[in-house]
């Protein structure tokens, strides 16, 4: 279909440049001056930095045609989304901390939203066209800076704690925006991986893995260096059981890469809501394993049971991969939370309350516009790709 | 030819056997003890080092065919160079600076000084030989080392100014060395890329693209954080400038992978000249806007227009992916110093004068020098390989 | 062979099982609480974190059908031994050191001692399965913990410099090790490299290669910044060397990619037994070069007159990469000190006796424990895949 294909030149390059204008002159106007940026931030910010220009690229990299996109895009997102990101990061900072802050801390604040972008991405892997996905990215943007707006005015919640949200929000808002996209083709091997494709989605995984201890120090304020100890054990025990899971549900005992693929990092999104106040580094290392086994039959029973009735297809596996870890980890977050209050009833409740409120604000948040976003972006006036040019390089490279 | 072949081996080993000995015996008695290394800067070091070592050898690898050469003597060109420039720098170090420097600041200014040496053989991708490198190598970080001096002597301009002067001498150093080269043969298949290689390229490309807010930060000596968000923004308008142009002037609104390939860095290039200077993110976001707009329109003219009839050829384009963006660069900073002296009249013209100067010493001592290098580099006694060799790992690996 | 692959189902899943919950307990009764993290360590960890988690893994990865075991299995070595490690680290602590260390300081040490298991997994690239390197990863730990506890206690060796001897404890257990594994079949095409397994192992060779610097700051203390710039002159004259060598020593003068692969990190092996003593960077210098040439001619050597003869196979070659540079290294160190301590000739006999003790009893343990381990993890009951079936990863992935 070219007409299909020669649209892009009418579209994209003229949505691009009325988003990159109009970011330039609200920069301009909007963007505030330099706090006092201490340089101290910056190994944190570069780590996070690698994380999501080049660790979610190659992570994302499974299909077997679709690996100039993936990478690619990634980064057309990643650029577009932190300049969105910082600016709304600058204005509503003060909203949000109640104090100034500098643009290094606002640009890794950036790339850390970027992340729930990022994730919401790979549930419509090879089925969104870039234009699909850059208006998803900016109207997911909005939405987690809403989210955290939402709850830091209704709530309470502090904003270190609202970001840890980002992968949570990411894998609803995608998994939702993801309905509206056709299945693939049966019979199709194009959502297939290959060894090569599995391979260099290992080196993005590798990547993920070594840097996630950095995320989640960031995410909570860089003044907590138990953040980095606890997620590098709950990284190494999801490792672990993510090789025990795969020998133990595969024919053969054999293991399977993507197993080992979406497994490692559970136990690092789940710990980064325990992360900061948490001593104990066994606490992390149960939580790695409970993550990594929540994956995996995550995997098999989303995939196999509720998905097919339901006509539903998560390309990258996100749900499972980001959305069941981190509901997991709030949901140890609150039990250490009773724990820690017992003895204070009467503000448990109110912790509770809070608590499980903001969750639900959260992923509510997510789900509706992540849903409303992907019925709007499927009308016939974004032309999406039919279900047999999906997962192919070729309709959008030379 | 096998006698071509066999030739490396007489002369190779005894030229690096001669330069290592000699390098050695030159740090025993000129390389002065160590000032006070601080620690603090190590991380930014190590990504510089990371990108010399890493970035630049996978992003030059884009040929389908040369994938071993050009990691493999990207490290090679490293490992020689930085000992090389680690040596002038400590022994021009009182007098370009003024003090004493520590070991590690002269070993971060010498992998910096390498980028430019790499560029250089960025632009004879494929075409010349080790020995011919080598030599290429020890020239060139002499040269970049003395324009540094004539720039400091001449034109009292500081020494972190004139190291900025990197990507643009390695531009022009590398073009008019490459002059001497004869094309590769039409119809030629070699000198393309595969969807593989390109993939491999991308990867350091993400690389560099990631390290380079920390490539200006280092260039700024280290007291300027707006460097790192200034470069940031640069880059993230250049990446989406690159979709941009791309979908715009392919047939059909595809992206072309070159194009991403060698525009999204145009604005960290572009940058570097202001970016300790400059506050304002939204004038790096305009230069990083332009430069990507120069960077492709620039490779559409030079590729099409002015290349075929003047018979030459820019293996990696390092043209319009480094030189012009720098160019580029060094305008809008003579611009800025206009505005921001504009009503100091009288000192207006010297610094107009000084800083024309500066870059027109450094592009003439590059191309010169590179024109020189490149003749007596293609003389018989150094055996180039003939073109029908070009591009192939066979000559050099086993 | 098809009850020897399901077997895999009957005992992996169930050792992880146990290895993993006894380690959680463990945890919980004997990781003590932490120390005052120093957060200025973080970016150091880190990078020995990459060169464990990434470095290694694709370094390995050098066979053609083995790509997925090298680079997974290499992670989940390192997440189990870095938690053993760590444990182990936490309960000797005080007895190596004196003093209460910090969780992120026990993390970063219990990452450098993983490179001794994973230096020895090299030697049996492809050969053992994955029971026997677990059981391997917790015995070569305990081992190279104990080693250090000898060396404290009878030597009164500091325990900064007995953690300098992991890769020589992993290059002499792997070696050992691999002794009771049987020879690949003859006219085996599958323990060969291709093109693109060699390129993507050098893009783990690299990252090692950019690392090693760190590693060395790390394991000297972390005060010594001339442990940074002398590692990274002895890799730099290493890599020259190394193609220098490979150049002299190949037929037709070309380079082979295995003697660039092992040769460019043997400077910095070597280096590290005098990195933070030494204040001259060429004396480094001339260690990275006889380091390099002492890889290549053992790699002939041995590869050639030695092993067959003892039907001896060194999958990944570790002896001559890693074995015998850290060997040269302890060398020069005696040979240093002894020139330092000329003048004192009663204290100058007992430095020398300790010294070569230490490394005596360091290669003895390492050797004894690992031709033990090695016998025992051979033994029917763990089931050794046969050599027809080496080197490939069938056997273990879907």
């Amino acid at each position: 279909m070219p007409t299909n294909y020669r649209s892009f030149r009418n579209s994209l390059p003229w949505l691009l440049l009325c988003l990159q204008g109009g970011l330039i002159v609200l920069f301009y106007f909007f963007f505030s001056e330099d706090g006092d940026s201490p340089i101290e931030s910056y190994p944190a910010f570069q780590d996070v930095n690698h994380m999501v220009g080049f660790g979610f690229g190659f992570f994302l990299l499974v299909l077997r045609r679709y690996g100039f996109s993936s990478t690619a895009f990634n980064l057309l997102i990643v650029a577009l989304g932190v300049q969105c990101s910082a600016l709304i990061e600058d204005n509503l900072g003060f909203l949000l901390q109640g104090r100034k802050e500098s643009h290094l801390e606002r640009l890794t604040k950036a790339a850390v939203s970027m992340t729930a972008v990022l994730i919401s991405t790979g549930a419509v892997l090879g089925k969104a066209n870039p234009v699909q996905l850059i208006l998803m990215t900016i109207v997911e943007i909005i939405g987690f800076h809403l989210s955290r707006c939402l709850n830091k005015y209704f709530l309470q919640v502090q904003d270190e704690v609202s970001m840890t949200d980002a992968p949570l929000f990411g894998a609803y808002f995608g998994l939702a925006f993801s309905f509206q996209f056709s299945e693939p083709l049966p019979r199709s091997e194009k959502n297939r991986s290959t060894p090569k494709s599995d391979l260099l989605s290992m080196l993005g995984t590798l990547f993920l893995w070594v840097f996630w201890p950095s995320f989640n120090f960031v995410l909570s304020g860089q003044a907590h260096v138990q953040a980095i100890y606890n997620t590098y054990f709950a990284l190494a025990v999801s490792t672990v059981t993510a090789f025990l899971l795969s020998a133990l549900t595969t024919k053969d005992g054999k293991f399977r890469m993507t197993h080992i693929h979406s497994s490692v990092l559970a136990g690092g999104i789940a710990v980064g809501y325990t992360a900061l106040s948490n001593n104990y580094p066994w606490i992390a290392m149960i939580m790695g394993l409970h993550a990594s086994v929540i994956n995996i039959l995550g995997s098999h029973c989303l995939q196999r049971c509720l998905y097919p009735p339901l006509k539903f297809h998560d390309a990258a596996g996100v749900h499972f991969t980001f959305g069941l870890p981190a509901v997991f980890g709030a949901v140890v977050k609150l039990i250490l939370l009773i724990i820690t209050n017992w003895t204070q009833l009467s503000s448990l409740s109110d912790l509770i309350m809070v608590h499980v409120g903001a969750i639900s604000l959260t992923i509510g948040i997510a789900s509706l516009l992540g849903f409303i976003t992907g019925f709007i972006l499927n009308l016939r006036l974004f032309k999406t790709i039919p279900a047999s040019k999906y997962f192919e390089d070729q309709c959008y490279w030379e």
